[in-house]
């Protein structure tokens, strides 16, 4: 069965969910109250509609409560955007995503039962950060406070070394689980194999001792 | 030696980008042209400083050229941002990473030389759908077009079993990096390890290998 979306806002954010949604198969209703936005995504969406989503009974002729999730990207008017997410709460909308403008938007949302609220600007502001501090750290996944999954690009130092040469794993507490390659991507590589300038190493540990590494093997 | 930053505009993005750059360690320089958002962060960046930095003169003056990296956050006033880029890139500072608010602008920022464009919301966005496509996948991190790692909830058609006993890496060809047991995160985890109920596997595989792992394991 084919999910079924709803993407009200469609902004730099909400326009950018609703493509990615479609591109990965699921149907999207989008909707946004100007009509230019709206033509724009015509094309796009699986259904585009004007409509003022603080309009209960707009919501309602929409039958909007057969969608299985509503991602309210409305942010600027951050009345329009509480309003709209408690008149879908209580039409029964089953999962409700919002995106929250500050600290004060994202507590009203959860109290009036958003199930997930997102801080898009200020988590991409952390993303980027991260890279900008370190030139060798391209990407991250976060596991925990403490843990965490990095890209870390090989330099000169590491080029020409096999992974059992460096010994990385007794030395600073950190596996390689993946090297990529250009657009390969070695996925456990074994102990022998060499290290290329260029490579983009996948290692997993802890962040200190990823710093650690970072600091030590790579300057 | 500590790096160097500055930060110009002080909105969600940019306001996020220098906390964070703070928190890392860094020095951070904060611009922006409205006072009220200097004197927010005056107690967060090491300095911060009124100034519209489409004012070359206010820019030498502040010596921005022997800052190492400066990020324009200036998003909803396209031609700032544009010429303010085009200003730090006549004066000669040495990496400048900026916003784009929309393909043209990104295509304009690129051709008068800034190192980095990037697009918060957008990118943003496309994470944010993805984790809307699936229940159980809750973060990832990009590997190539073919390969990611992923966080995966397990549920209770896992609980119980050990890595060994559902044979994950010979019936789909992915691997089990680390699992995640509330704060805790345990890495290269052995064959024999049992999976809990709530625990989040970190699994790394070709995207068409975690897919079927997702839709056969975890229905
Ligand atoms: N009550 C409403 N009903 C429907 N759509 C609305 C409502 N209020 C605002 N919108 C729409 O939400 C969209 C996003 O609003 P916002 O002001 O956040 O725009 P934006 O700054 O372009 O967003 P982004 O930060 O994602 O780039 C706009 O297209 C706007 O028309
Ligand atoms: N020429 C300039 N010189 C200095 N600061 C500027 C200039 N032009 C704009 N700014 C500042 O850039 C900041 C970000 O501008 P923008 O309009 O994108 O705000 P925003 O919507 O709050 O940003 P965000 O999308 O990150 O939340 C504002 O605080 C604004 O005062
Ligand atoms: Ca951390
Ligand atoms: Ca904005
Ligand atoms: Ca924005
Ligand atoms: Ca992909």
């Amino acid at each position: 069965m084919k999910k079924e979306f709803v993407v009200v806002g469609l902004g730099r954010f909400g326009g950018s969910i609703c493509r990615e949604l479609v591109e990965q198969g699921a149907d999207v209703l989008a909707i946004d109250q100007d009509p230019e936005r709206v033509d724009e995504f015509a094309s796009i969406a699986t259904q585009a509609v004007v409509a003022d989503t603080t309009d209960e009974q707009a919501l309602v002729s929409l039958g909007i409560r057969n969608f299985e999730h509503v991602i309210v990207a409305i942010g600027e008017d951050i009345q329009s955007s509480i309003l709209t997410t408690l008149i879908l709460k209580e039409l029964g909308v089953e999962k409700i995503t919002v995106k929250a403008q500050n600290d004060y938007h994202a507590k009203v949302l959860q109290k009036i039962g958003a199930d997930q609220v997102v801080h898009p600007e200020r988590d991409m502001g952390i993303r980027i950060a991260n890279n900008m501090i370190s030139n060798n750290i391209l990407d991250y996944l976060e596991l925990s406070d403490e843990h965490s999954i990095m890209e870390i690009k090989a330099n000169e130092m590491l080029a020409g070394h096999s992974i059992l040469d460096l010994d990385i794993r007794a030395r600073y507490g950190i596996n390689i689980v993946a090297i990529k390659r250009g657009e390969d991507v070695v996925v456990s590589p074994m102990a022998e194999e060499p290290i290329h300038e260029g490579d983009i190493l996948i290692i997993i540990g802890s962040d200190a001792d990823i710093l650690r590494f970072e600091k030590k093997a790579l300057h």
